[in-house]
């Protein structure tokens, strides 16, 4: 019981034997081994192994004399966090960012959710329990989870409402039964899914269901019916010369199709009831952990972001140019800020009810914010570094073929060979114009919600009275 | 003689036997079945095969009686210059503008070039000849091109000066006979390097030989001792549902060698001479002319990007979104002023010395740096609508799978089934998300050189004294 | 008959004695000479008198014998369009185009509604021909017009009628007598208010009024129970030399008071009809017609900030720097693609129904769109390059003071002695950081309404169907 | 002995009578009541006074029984440097951040460059004990000081040097005595220069003259020979009503001149030493402190420009739009940006060499290097949303005038009437539109220099070698 390392975890997705399918056809045999999936698996398992060497006291935390993975940890001091960060910088590390999903993501949000399952307790005493109960699951098998926020984007006029007679699109309860509910339909974009032990399925309403759009479960990923349909992979090929980031960390999104999935009553959290989907993501410490977690992340996808573009500048020396120097020092503002406002939310931490030591919310908010539209810009800044240099780019073959020898004279830079170059060079391609690296653009772009929606919610959440009294003040002096 | 078909210039390229290497292997057989190339080289042979059907008003013009590409016209008139951005238009519409060197590119560059011959005629009589035979014979025989006009980005630093003892880096004449010059070393980026009847090579200098690595010549693209090495291919999959654009459009970047190659005296316009160099390149109407050619190109880019654009938001009924009409009139404003800038370039063309009616060049120059800025912002414009949609993307064997009818139907839209809209979203995602989509990005960004020194430029040479007058007769008034 | 000179435009105004007022009190004596509205009295008069000088050919036209001012002229032809705008912009010239109000602005507008006045013939007969007749009578009379076209911004919300018991707030027709309609409330933002002989009313709708809210009329400036109440002016010393601009042009923007003002029968051209309202906005070429007049203005505005920009560049000699060769490209492209599109619109301008060359619309509502936008920003760059120069500013009293012999030694520049320079430098700051220059900037910021407005409107209008069936064409091929 | 109070400040200043002159004549009589200098002097004569009051525990700090303002305060820990910051946000908070120079900001300069006395100790013994009994004797006299950093803007070319022969522009030493060295020249931009006690010069080169333009003292204001020549004044109106910061807060900006000013050796610091310059600027810890106090107060500015924008908001009913609360969501992003980094900066601090809790440089520098970008943004949103409000405004004399009670009515507002409305109306424009506010925009941009330049120091200074590690061993890995 406790952490797991990277054997049990691959052992144990194997044995699963998940209903997952890619490219037109279905996964057979061990999926660790499938060629669209043992790169991330294999990324992943490594994070495992993390947790039982050097970096044991990092990784893991000791309850009761039973060791747990940090990322389950229930902040109760600002010097916890301070471990939460480090914990989830640490992993972060291993993909320069890259893994949206390491499993400290959805561990994060498991243990968030779980501590303020009593908001629920009054209208759903067995979903509160469940929540618990899931909660003590997850951390003592280390149970790695994906999930699904979303309805398909069938129509996102403002009066549309699903209106459907026999077949639900957006996945809901189609029947009662004494087992549990049925379960039909899809959701979208369950990023790993199909590679974790269990699916959280969590929703805050459905187009034209109202209350009945509401609920949240968690189900092993091989419950019957339920099948996971994955989006072209970007591992277009092995080589970690050729695809650096593609070939290790494409982690996939899929979307989830329920048919007739029986979710037992164990494992329900509540049903058809908007106000708990909303109490439970509002007003417990939710936002505020995952957000922690989030920027964490992202601000070692920003180290690795400078330390890149400086490579670049480096190797093809143009660090003399004022626009060159202003393009890293964009990169260096956003590094800055984002650690800025990472560590104000510690700074700043408060106990809720429910005594965990909340990060402040609002430097969080504005991180992620601020990340989604920074991000983007930084990628084309390692994209106007490299320039042309981006483009010719010769595969891992073309070095090994008799013309190897040519292509590292003739592309040769000030500080490396033409072979050390391009590697360098397949690198800052990889991070920001592959296929993969263009989805990680995306992802970020819109790892929060749509950016517009985004700066609503700041604009209705964020305490503004005080400093129109300031005005007022002023004006009256 | 005149201008060639399809089938014609399929042939003519296999016949060459170009040596030509992609992913660490030569090319062996037909290049035009090889799988690497087989999209371009058909796309291109459609674009040969217009100038026979319904087109050939628009795509031919007729000298004493023999029909030649609109292309290889020497405009005279303003009407010439509508027929020839017409032509440049109607087949840059088979790619959406895609194609950066469909043939007209350097078509277009040859005439003009030659029109302004006469410019090094003094220094280079038999270069100056030879520049205006190369002319008539690519006319004549609807001769294709590519060409490289830099050398290998070793040092960008500004006081790097290539020092070789026996190697040269940058492409340079070793050694001077009775034949020719022989050259040897590297240059970049050959788009479509090898796919062409000619390589023109065009060098205004080379970092540390001043005079030497001034030179100019156009040799068949099989001479002997040449090597086209191609970056890593985008089209990773044939199907035309899944890489509407990479599968038929990936015109490959190549890196040339000169292993000893020698240039014969025939083929040299002039070497170890800068100010020839420049004189060709600036006081011909060289400039106006590529530029009204790339521009016209650019607006059909536009267009297309529009269509898509609005397609998305039509797709998932959006258009009521105050966000998204202000995305779609910031493409709208971007095609009416590459329009605008276009047209009035032709308007006010004049004649230069040789009687070329060459367009104004100062908004074809603003054009293009525009461009290189807006073309940019458009995709990511493309990617803020389609969103999550352009994540869920499955490809044609998922849609043919037994999964195919539930993808149908989870992924419909508003207007469309889900194989019509993940058809048109995988266009969005081709043209912006995938390898082919960003190489295209980071093309238009540096089409013209690099967008800082673009600026510089347009500082110096635009003729600004006389609103200075204006601002000093006012402050006297 | 025809054409006025500066004199005349004077001596009328002066007889007027509109009801005007100003920092609390009620203009008495001629206007002409009063310290608020001297500067651009005079200006506007020196404007006239260019009609009968050496630019009486570009600024008038001869219909039957008699010489009208060309802003008044009816295009028939290109040249005709070509003809206006050189008057517009001979006129714009002479205040480095900072007269938004110049005569011809609102000649125009009475000239292309007239033009269209059969729109409304058939539901207002008596209306219609009021109209033609007032185009007649300015014409021959030369006179000057102000407008307001908006309600006061009393709420902006959504959902906000006006609902008023005693007294309107926003201008209307409280009695119709036999005379004519009785009008209460105001209106706002008529700049040059006061200063004018007419007054246009043009009202598309009041909130909360529908039909009752639309109506149109022209009425002398003098009659009974209209008041000007003018915001403060910007014009706070007389010297040339402090404020190059607003001691000369400083327009003045006046809140309109109608208080029981009789609007006889012969004045109105419309009343109680939002479809006439909007057919004479839309389906006239008034939008084409007076946003070419604009254009033409603004391209002026352009070339006066070149100037002025490029002026502070030689004085402090930073020259040589790329960011500000960036900086004044920046304003070279904003200058020819507003100029691209102004010229495009009348080579693509066409006849409309009435027989009136219209320059094509697109263009010209994307150059305004643009203008909105970018000036602010090139009044940045004039900030920018100016820097602490634009701070350290003494006046012309410094300059005459004993300290004036210091001041001009020390802060003299590269090119200029202190007092040279600092005149410079104070025009630079008089447009772009005076209160003056700040009113300019918000003028066109919102010049043809909400910038956002303006985007979804542009998006409403323009064709963008063969774009998508370019998309969809492609896609099928 | 220790802090004084408005009353002594106001007595002492004017005792002093230094040569001031503005608008072309020197200021006779007591220069508080100066109609160009008396909303400053009263407004720092207020600050002054609430050294005394309910905020004395805030504002002062007691060193062996005797009271200190704050600001004159060595921080020991990171609960110094908290009290510091609420000290200068205090001040802050009475001019909204609107004045630059509250005498904190140079009791902060004074501080921290004493603190690193001992850096110019060995070569210049008597210099550095002279800066420790300047900062002594400022702390107990309660002194208030100006400063000139720059030269003259004659040639910023990047070769020029002056090179003068009998007159220098530059001021500099020209003559050494027995009591001291004689200065002639001029410097620039001594903000609120002639209304503080001292005079601190500190120059860490003049062009062309190395060594000898590397020099600093503090000197009275009223040493003879010393001339300080105001730029033109803002306080236009001394109405509250009208003009709620200009008449209050402007603090003027002068040219000071040097004519034969004798410094005496006991006021010296250092000369002809251009180390130990760079040694006080970049060894001691007073980038860092000033930068503490500097984004202290434009965190302020910040909460009072989202204090405005709101109340516009809710003043015209706005706040329903999404494009109002993005940019609403702009300025909170920008407060708690700056909020986070300044934070982080106490959170980070680490005693220096001399024992001073510095805070961390970087997040200070990345901070005020946004707001040199921000907040002109800022200034526009506040435009942007008070639109054609911000045109209409009459002035006091206005509503007091008969025409007061309609335009009570008539420019109400939804939440306000319209004298209120107006009120808040005019702080806006007087804060982002009138002459002061446009200086206040200038000024921030340029706080801390050229923005340019300002990244470019960033690039330097920032640490970036273990980020390339971190990709070095990712590509190693």
């Amino acid at each position: 019981m406790g952490t797991i390392d990277g054997k049990e975890f691959v052992t144990r997705l194997n044995l699963l034997k998940n209903d997952v399918w890619v490219k037109g056809e279905k996964v057979k045999g061990a999926i660790s081994e499938h060629s669209a999936f043992q790169g991330v698996v294999k990324s992943k398992a490594a994070l495992y192994d993390m947790q039982t060497g050097e970096h044991k006291s990092v990784l893991t935390h000791t309850e009761q004399g039973i060791t747990y993975g940090t990322s389950f940890m229930k902040p109760k001091t600002k010097e916890d966090l301070e471990k939460r960060r480090n914990a989830t910088q640490l992993w972060a590390r291993k993909s320069g960012g890259m893994m949206g999903r390491a499993p400290d993501y959805m561990n994060t949000a498991i243990m968030a959710f779980s501590s303020g399952a009593s908001l629920i307790e009054k209208k759903h005493k067995k979903g509160s329990e469940n929540l618990v109960q899931l909660y003590e699951k997850a951390k003592n098998l280390d149970l790695s989870f994906t999930h699904t926020y979303v309805s398909p984007q069938v129509n996102r006029g403002s009066f549309y409402y699903e209106d459907w007679e026999e077949e639900p699109i957006a996945a809901q309860a189609v029947k009662k039964t004494k087992d549990g509910l049925l379960f039909k339909g899809a959701r979208l974009l369950a990023t790993q899914g199909g590679l974790t032990d269990e699916l959280l399925v969590f929703s805050t309403g459905v187009k034209g269901l109202d209350e009945k759009g509401a609920f949240a479960f968690s189900i092993p990923s091989n419950t019957e019916g339920l099948t996971f349909l994955c989006r072209e992979p970007f591992s277009y090929h092995s080589s970690s010369f050729n695809y650096p980031l593609s070939s290790r960390f494409d982690e996939l999104d899929a979307i989830v199709i329920f048919n007739n999935v029986l979710v037992p009553w164990e494992n329900l959290f509540f049903y058809e009831d908007k106000q708990a989907a909303e109490s439970l993501f509002l007003r417990s410490s939710y936002v505020s952990l995952i957000l922690h977690q989030v920027v964490s992340r992202q601000v070692v996808k920003l180290e690795f972001t400078l330390g890149v573009a400086q490579s670049i500048v480096d190797t093809i020396n143009i660090s003399e140019y004022q626009h060159v120097q202003a393009k890293i020092s964009e990169i260096v503002i956003a590094l800055e800020t984002m650690r800025g406002l990472l560590l104000t939310s510690e700074k700043e931490a408060q106990k809720d009810q429910f005594g965990i030591m909340a990060p402040s919310v609002h430097p969080l908010y504005v991180a992620v914010t601020l990340f989604s539209n920074t991000y983007p810009r930084l990628t084309e800044i390692v994209e106007l570094l490299g320039a042309s240099g981006l483009i010719t780019l010769p595969t891992e073959a073309d070095f090994d073929s008799e013309m190897g020898e040519k292509l590292n004279y003739y592309l040769q830079s000030f500080s490396k060979g033409g072979y050390e170059r391009v590697k360098l060079f397949r690198l800052a391609w990889d991070m920001t114009l592959s296929a993969f690296g263009t989805r990680q653009t995306l992802y970020e772009r819109f790892f929060f919600g749509d950016p517009i929606r985004l700066l609503s919610n700041m604009y209705r959440s964020y305490p503004r009275r005080n400093y129109q009294e300031f005005v007022e003040n002023f004006l009256d002096q």
